[in-house]
């Protein structure tokens, strides 16, 4: 992108993970200037990372060809659990040490710029709906499927945060009552427990286990099968990973039409690692919510997956800055 | 209330019903200055329909000592499917042939009036938000339990109408996937086919036709054995009738921790007939509520029942009159 198609102001995006951070400058109209890529080295504790995420944030500046004063403000995204008006982690379980970090004041600090904290699922969101597969719509839902199932939710270009930072929490939706596979928080029945990436590999191996029908998983190193190989196997035609593929879709088209009844969005998204299933296994999910949703809602609201990949975290949270900091521009 | 207590603009409330109408004249404090209930002879058709709603509105102005000219809206929640933006009923079952009726418009013309078209459990949460047991939060949900089960959420303030006019059907959120109960939409799995009145007097007929076990409600005759039959059944003892309402207290906490998991609202409300079982029935939902909800919200977001009891419908929808029409008055 050339200089001449920037429209500033410009807001600095950074999304941490318990793995890496990401960082970019996004200028008004939410198109990247820069990406960058910086290792978390969480368990070094809160002092190293709150560098670590300035470190990304200058580097994402310096690449941007920008001036340091040319940046409004900053968004940041982050995993766990957090008391968003306080910008503060609270016990985030990737981020182990980094108990009760008032994370935000101390980034805006490091790095002498407002700054605003938000869930990194909500900013995914917040970042397909202002530039990605949701632009030109008002309301969205992303569901991302890993390790377990993020989701974030903006109805009429809000996103809801909840009144305990704990809005789109949907991966812990109650999906089974009965005989209920356990989820990764201890509870039971969650949607995430039944439909995240962990989730079907967790069932491949159930499946393995309990018969002996012939199956090209049975080929693969316990170490090497993850939902991508279950896909290929399935794409291969094998039948036990088509069928876990199958479930697979069915539990997130029940997830998708819960929130379709209770949000009705202009548009479903799923992101993550297992969108690598391609077309058919979107079709897969919009077949099987077309059977289940209010024949008017699936016939209205769109299911896509997302646009941005793994930049969405880091534009959207620019977003919020955006959001917070407009006025000030 | 003296007129003294009186708290202009005014606006008038219509509760469309399909067997009764209620309609108040409410203060720009929420305070009902009056409240009349009309049969709404819904099968007389939309044109005598249009007819009873007016003449439920201006009995209702009658009656608080105001004058036609002392109104500033009218607001009309309505049950069934519809457009809101276009003010119009799609096809309602509980008021046949009242099909694609554009009835905000036709009312408005017909009183004189600007007039607001509401969901009726929508307008309903919006009143408990505005002046019933939600006042001074910010963000509610309530479930309305009857022969279905409604459902309206406030976020900040602002009621999830969803973009197709769908936001808050979560009486259709699925809670059950493999052997799920049928619920009246014709799906299977929802909340209202497992918690609802009528779902629960479905459940006592099967639990009796299941087994030979002693019960109060075999003394019951068909036609009298009612939601409230079975909660008295429990009050004295009867082990049946005691394990329905558990039952009943559990679904209906699987739908708060849906909700809970999703919204993450001040307070979680329970409305209707069913609220009869008292505090028993609540602290059970509760209890059921605190072993499977996130344990920080648990413990935060309260759960309490509805306070305005039938009279939530017409406040709420005045006060979707006042949002609408505040700036003109």
């Amino acid at each position: 992108m050339s200089a001449h198609d920037r429209q500033p102001p410009y807001y600095l995006g950074i999304d941490l993970g318990g793995t890496n951070i990401k960082s970019g400058v996004v200028d008004d109209a939410g198109q990247p200037l820069s990406s960058v890529s910086l290792e978390t080295e969480a368990d070094r504790g809160p002092e190293v990372g709150i560098a670590r995420l300035a470190e990304a944030g200058r580097r994402a500046v310096l690449t941007s060809g920008l001036s340091w004063d040319q940046i409004t403000g900053v968004g940041l995204g982050s995993p766990g659990t957090m008391d968003l008006s306080r910008g503060m982690l609270l016990e985030p379980p990737n981020l182990p040490g980094w108990n009760h970090l008032t994370i935000r004041d101390l980034l805006a600090k490091k790095l002498d710029k407002q700054t605003v904290l938000q869930n990194d699922a909500n900013a995914a969101a917040y970042g397909e709906y202002w530039t990605g597969a949701g632009r030109n719509t008002r309301s969205l839902v992303l569901f991302t499927l890993g390790t377990g199932i993020g989701c974030g939710i903006v109805d009429e270009g809000r996103i809801i945060e909840g009144r305990h930072s704990h809005g789109g929490e949907c991966g812990h939706i109650i999906i089974q009552m009965e005989n209920a596979r356990q989820c990764s928080c201890g509870a039971y029945g969650h949607l995430e427990a039944y439909a995240s990436a962990t989730s079907l590999v967790k069932r491949a191996v159930e499946a393995l286990d309990h018969d002996q029908s012939p199956s090209l998983l049975r080929k693969i190193p316990a170490d090497e099968l993850t939902s991508r190989a279950i896909d290929q196997a399935a794409e291969a035609g094998d039948p036990v990973a088509s069928r876990l593929m199958r479930e697979t879709a069915r539990y997130l088209a029940v997830g998708a039409v819960c929130l379709m009844h209770t949000i009705d969005p202009d548009i479903v998204l799923f992101s993550g690692g297992m969108i690598a299933a391609g077309p058919s296994f979107l079709e897969a999910i919009r077949n099987d919510i077309r059977a289940m949703a209010f024949p008017t809602l699936a016939h209205k609201i769109r299911v896509e997956y997302a646009a941005l990949g793994g930049d969405a975290g880091f534009i959207g949270a620019a977003g919020c800055a955006r959001t917070a900091f407009a006025l000030s521009a």
